[in-house]
């Protein structure tokens, strides 16, 4: 019988070979959720397609009595309502959000955390105050070097127990161009209670936990920020003992719309012989995506698609599409990004023990009928 | 490589003895969600916390060109569009809905389909109009027996192509408590797309199979309807060639918000010792719940809980909830509703193939660290 929290919150570890996914990742799969991949034919995520992963449990939230504390190195700590908030000068930013452990169940070994596939990421138009506005007015003293974000979330994660926290480099809350928003919308209503109502913080270009839902402190420090979340989880190494590399901004990935219709269990699709339409969505936190190449042949030759700007600013994901003509049998489809930096997908994995930053092309199963093939009616 | 459909959509199966969650069952699970049951707090589920179950895609909509057909064995048939539809009265149904398989995951042998644990459940307040007013204004003929529901969602399952469609006895149609009916509207909002947007059916105290989503056809039908989701799926089946009996509706069923905090990995609650507030919702389709009882001891022993009426009319959930004096050690927490027909909750699992209707209890593993264990800080 479990006494201690160690015994109920263990370490990091890796699943056995040939392991299945277990009971845990399950309860984890079942309460978050990702972007079903038809939903990548919407500009803007409608509300609860977007995906969402909370590290603990949505916190009840009083709204009304709601404060946001802007305090440590800083000339006048600031102590806000959300009317106060909403009283100042408001801008949106259209933002794709992905997470950081994106792609984390094909890895193998697989480390046994949320089991992504490939649909952890959405797009909104985020409305709030940018956070260098707040700053400038507290006025932050010059030996600041970070800003540390303190959620509303508590929990124990591998036996530390804590409030979900963050920081940023200093100079990342005050620039301009990404924006860092201290968010209360999402695509014109206020944040729904799994995307950190009231309050939330939105650095475009960044991996989903910069992003500290339930926001209700922002500290600036005059020490990096060695938190839980900074500097034991979220970082890539390869060994448990590496002291690694912190994770920040999200790699390219480009993903596709899966064409013709599933099957229930298996969700191969199915297309019938002819031209059909390929398309979906793009993006890179590093620079603009600058080519988005389709293989239909299981990543044996590629083809450029056709791209179109990012419709929101420049941290919004960009359309692409091409015309693919299907022929009977079985096909493997893929399409990979690449972006101004010359950052591109992988064709194999590149591991590391936490799953993060692992973009490595989405395949696509498709099964084009012999056209002998009468279907069973329904 | 796969050539026809029968390779690609393979018949219903069991997990082997052992088996993990497969790459099939995480796919289902990563793009369908359940309700985090923290989210059992909200009298009415926000939207996005509200459970989901898509068979195929969710389909790309024109709601400007979208219509109601609803024809067969009636005087004059109806083909309207959402402004006529908007335009008759309406009514608004507060109603709980649940996935038939809900639970199906804690099975054994697990039957190989969306692994649900116990969270497939939301409440919403549904607006639209009647369907035994829609049925009143096109005159049902006398020889109409059942009436069929048609979505624009189309995929492949067990090697048959469909839209998928469903039907309703003719008098569950007709009824006027509980009142079937034709859905636009989603706690005040238009439907989002995943919960059926411009039109879906809701069918209060069923389970959410019979919520035809993407709702394009009605029709009345002199013979009961035999198509893939109501004589293959969704039947009470013990062996593979048992015609089994149909599921209908929702089953009695209480869950618990789970007490104190968790575990990201693990899920399992820390509480602290002392009093704990356990509180949750508890429903029925079959008659209203009558008596909730809780056991802190693994099932041993149980006490009944305050149980308040349904907020919203018959078909929604009941709150209830007691006080639990937390003691350091290991603690299972359970949860069982009864109701007016006497149905209540098994404690050991009741099996069927599909793994449908299953209501076993709820166990929340619970933490209370001995009073000398000091945590270290985040």
């Amino acid at each position: 019988m479990a006494e201690r929290i160690g015994e109920v919150s263990g370490p990091a570890r890796l699943a056995r070979s040939g392991e299945g996914i277990s009971a845990q990742e399950l309860a984890l799969a079942a309460r978050n959720h990702g972007l079903p991949l038809e939903a990548l034919r919407y500009d803007v995520t409608p509300p609860g397609l977007h995906y969402v992963l909370t590290h603990f449990d949505i916190p009840a939230v009083d709204t009304t009595a709601w404060r946001l504390a802007l305090n440590g190195r800083v000339r006048t700590a600031l102590d806000l309502d959300l009317r106060a908030l909403r009283g100042r000068p408001a801008v949106t930013h259209r933002v794709t959000m992905e997470c950081a452990g994106n792609g984390r169940a094909r890895l193998s070994p697989r480390p046994v955390s949320q089991p992504w596939l490939v649909e952890a990421v959405g797009t909104a138009d985020w409305t709030g105050v940018p956070l260098r506005h707040l700053l400038a007015e507290a006025g932050v003293e010059p030996d600041a070097v970070e800003v540390v974000f303190t959620g509303a979330d508590h929990g124990v994660e591998r036996g530390v127990e804590q409030d979900y926290r963050r920081s940023l480099p200093l100079a990342v809350a005050l620039a301009g161009d990404p924006e860092v928003l201290v968010a209360y919308g999402m695509n014109g209503a206020p944040l729904p209670p799994q995307h950190g109502c009231p309050l939330r913080l939105v650095v475009p270009g960044w991996y989903g936990m910069a992003h500290v839902k339930w926001l209700r402190e922002i500290t600036v420090t005059d020490t990096p920020f060695t938190g839980f979340q900074q500097s034991v989880a979220y970082r890539y190494r390869h060994e448990p003992d590496d002291p690694g590399e912190p994770v920040t901004r999200i790699e390219p990935r480009a993903l596709m719309v899966p064409p013709g219709f599933p099957d229930f269990m298996s969700r191969v699709r199915v297309v019938r012989p002819g031209e059909v339409r390929l398309e979906g969505r793009a993006w890179s936190g590093h620079a603009p995506v600058v080519r988005v190449e389709v293989s239909t042949d299981d990543g044996r030759s590629w083809t450029r698609a056709e791209l179109a700007p990012p419709d929101g600013g420049s941290w919004s994901w960009h359309h692409w599409h091409t015309t693919w003509t299907a022929t009977p049998g079985s096909h493997v489809l893929s399409v990979r990004a690449t972006d101004a930096d010359a950052r591109t997908q992988p064709l194999s994995q590149s591991w590391n023990r936490g799953g993060f930053g692992n973009n490595l092309v989405q395949r696509v199963d498709v099964l084009c009928p012999a056209p002998d093939e009468s279907l069973p009616p329904a």
